[in-house]
């Protein structure tokens, strides 16, 4: 089957029905209608077997974590999903896989109203990249470099789900409830939303780890971040494998939790439908401090970092 | 290094000077005004090493390459360049590469006026996948399915270039002056904005052969299109191999010209600017018909084809 043909059967499935799609999937490019006084919103990141998922990970998994990663970068700075683009790399075509990939991403882009607007498929190691484009008012935009020392530090959900789910994975146990977590995580669409809306004065996805992430809000914004280990929020799971092995790391450094981790104004609470703790505060300085419960300073884990 | 500084240290000095660009490279997401009442133009295209380039070609040329024929995709819909994103896969960081990749991408983006928002590294086979985004004004947008019997069909440059030159450095001969054209091709943006305004019916970029890409055009236009083998423009060097081998497929089936192919009403001529080779017409029916200089048919070379 011709690459051409290839790209019609499982992409012109995925390209949902946005009535600001002008045309989509076949041609050199797509034509797309943005809408007046709105900023666009770009990211593209690319995911690799071995590397960034388990090659034998369900393709109906991959599928949807491919668009949730992307998600959570649109996410964090409070934009409104609409397009994307894909491309996939794989040894030799295998039509239940795409089947199954192409479902994985159907659902999550229905959930979200993401049309698939064009792409690309190739011959090579399993790989895939995913380019995604939303919307957000000028002014609105959450950014990493607009924290300030005072500012509470907030994270939704829990950390730590996907790093305990991989390990167990890797040592073949099963990881149960958390496998979900790992290899489907949710992205924070709805809170970015609010947050962009309610004076977040940053914010950030957690895709390399809590201290990676909070660290790159820290250089951006010209300032340091106090954590507490006692108020990051862990599932019963992870808060029993950190009282069992005292290995914090995996909640504070571990990667894929897409939570987001955004700073507020001192009194100020978390908008209606965000549940989120707060976790420390910003200050003058720099660098991620990590304080144990009775305030001393712990040792930094290095988060996720490619080619490191 | 981390991926952090790796992508700042690389991708902010392509940035360019955009007014357009309110956030570049470094948040979650790059923030971009589109201009108000233009169609976005949308493509995006993964280059692997072993099968869209040879892994030893040299960076410089790649980092040209990669926005090349992405620009070229562009130049397809008459559509003007404006921003891209990248994602690069390399087995291990090469600081000498990377900058030499840059100075490649840099000047060609700089001829185009196109700027570098945002992208990715990881570790993995090479791999690059370029998304570029540019502007036509509604109405104006060259397609593949618009061509009509009796329409005229036009190629730019000369053909069989980029395969010839692929075909010697395959045999360890030097392809000389062909070297350039498979691996700095020039895209027709200029040519696709003219076009653009001037009552083109369809058109499409040659990426994969005239043979494949014509077929294209065909297919969605619902037409055959008639095209003559002693009209295809050929330089001196294609010229000479096709009469001593008679291997004409190289010139009408060979991949990475990068050339546009487009129909034109019968009595039109290519806008100032456009120059471009008559090379038979549409007729009602399906398919591509290739003839030779007695009117008899030949048999069609395969097109390039991923997966095939």
């Amino acid at each position: 089957m011709a690459e051409f043909q290839l790209i019609e059967r499982y992409f012109s499935g995925l390209s949902g029905t946005r009535q600001d799609v002008a045309l989509g999937v076949g041609d050199d490019c797509a034509l797309l209608e943005a809408p007046p006084g709105m900023r666009l919103a770009m990211t593209m990141d690319t995911l690799i077997a071995g590397r960034h998922f388990l090659p034998d990970v369900a393709p109906r998994a991959l599928g949807h974590k491919v668009l949730a990663v992307n998600l959570s970068d649109l996410a964090a700075m409070g934009a409104r999903p609409a397009w994307a683009l894909l491309s996939i790399s794989l040894p030799a075509i295998d039509h239940e896989w795409l089947s199954a990939f192409s479902a994985g991403f159907s659902a999550l882009a229905a959930e979200h109203d993401v049309a698939l607007v064009g792409g690309d498929t190739c011959q090579g190691h399993m790989s895939i990249t995913l380019q995604l484009t939303g919307f957000v008012e000028p002014g609105r935009a959450l950014r990493r470099s607009t924290a300030r020392p005072g500012d509470k530090i907030y994270v939704t959900g829990t950390l730590g789900d996907a790093a305990l789910a991989l390990k167990r994975l890797l040592a073949d146990e099963d990881p149960g409830d958390l496998r979900q977590r790992l290899e489907q995580p949710c992205p924070r669409i709805a809170e970015g939303r609010a947050l962009s809306g309610a004076g977040a004065t940053s914010c950030i996805d957690l895709s390399d780890g809590l201290v990676a992430d909070l660290g790159h809000i820290c250089q951006q914004s010209g300032c340091a971040a106090r954590i507490l280990l006692e108020r990051i929020p862990m599932s019963a799971q992870v808060r029993e494998y950190v009282s069992v092995t005292g290995d914090f790391a995996l909640a504070v450094a571990g990667g894929d939790d897409y939570e987001l981790c955004f700073t507020l104004p001192a009194g100020e609470a978390p908008p209606d439908g965000v549940e989120a703790a707060c976790i420390g505060e910003m200050l003058p300085g720099q660098g991620v401090e990590l304080l144990d419960a009775r305030s001393r300073a712990l040792p930094l884990p290095r988060g996720w970092e490619h080619f490191a």
